[in-house]
């Protein structure tokens, strides 16, 4: 143990630092302190395993400009730029279904706020449904540790409403009317092909 | 005009690298300078604006391991390193079917070597292949200017012959009796998804 000059052993004292970093994990304990994106990789990982799905995440579109070759090591990125997605985050294929999802957080405990949904994923997921896929975004409500499958036909009425001029988010309500809220569990985590099922089998979508 | 201290013009010299880079351009004038990705980007923009299909390449993926932020401008990536893609390059929906394919390039003219085709992409298209979705890889011989669409059945056929100790390459008569050839023309450069038509029609994938 590590003594000061005066005798007293050392205790590190609570900085404010300290506390804002225990807030926040005894905050994010109810959700296992894992993040959307582990949560799904997790069960995407369980469906694969599985053959109950084929789903990834895309990578990260980056713009490449400098590249070095190390001798003997791996080539290195320099210096690459952010890229907008042209499309959402998750795709792939479940019992010849095309699926297709962007996933969304909220801390809100009352709706889901529009502006997390860009302009350019609703022309996406608009094509996609188009084209006979199932498009939808996944939404956790955070506080409530609460999950839904938004499916797409939702999601659009509530945007066209607001260029309307209607309202900027989708209230909790809808969410527990018209969606189809994921059952989580241990594994897969957070079952959303049981709940697309329902969706299909309800033609919600 | 530039002149040397001689009073003759500057006339920049014929460096091997000028004469190299001559000689790519005329090999690559027979299929327009393009390279297999450029001319599938092409045909994926017109799928995507006729609204025939909705396919987009995967970025390639990356670890990010630094970022720097400059104020007042984009995050800039100092240090990434280029990942093993888990999947194919390209995936997307069409007509309510999952497509899902790799493209690849051969200088060869009489058959397509399979150590183009890596093993966890012939493992990730059986997945897609047991999901229902349609998996397939796009052959150009460069040198032929022919481009296929070879079903996953016919490439999965050779893969585990050439397992068993068979031959490593599929030759070009194959293509020619168990694939289906690409028409190219202007626009739709490759048009693939009148192929994928036809090999779903014969039951082929």
């Amino acid at each position: 143990m590590i003594h000061y000059p005066n005798g007293k052993p050392y205790k590190p004292a609570e900085s404010t630092k300290t506390k804002s970093a225990r807030k926040k994990k005894d905050f994010s304990f109810s959700n296992r302190g894992k993040t959307l994106e582990d949560e799904l990789n997790e069960t995407n990982t369980y469906y694969l395993i599985h053959q109950i799905a084929i789903v990834h995440k895309k990578p990260v579109p980056v713009q490449i400009v400098k590249v070095e070759y190390p001798s003997r090591s791996a080539a290195v990125i320099r210096e690459a730029y952010f890229r907008t997605p042209s499309t959402t985050d998750y795709n792939g294929v479940w019992n010849g279904y095309y699926i297709d999802f962007e996933a969304k957080e909220t801390e809100s405990k009352t709706s889901f706020p529009l502006k997390n949904i860009h302009e350019h994923q609703v022309a996406h997921m608009k094509d996609v449904t188009d084209q006979k896929g199932i498009a939808f975004t996944i939404v956790r409500f955070s506080s409530l540790n609460r999950y839904f499958v938004l499916p797409f036909s939702v999601l659009h009425e509530a945007w066209l409403a607001m260029l309307d001029g209607g309202r900027k988010s989708i209230p909790l309500s809808i969410f527990e009317t018209k969606t189809i809220e994921i059952k989580t569990g241990f594994n897969p985590r957070i079952d959303y092909i049981t709940a697309i099922n329902k969706m299909i089998t309800n033609k919600e979508y």
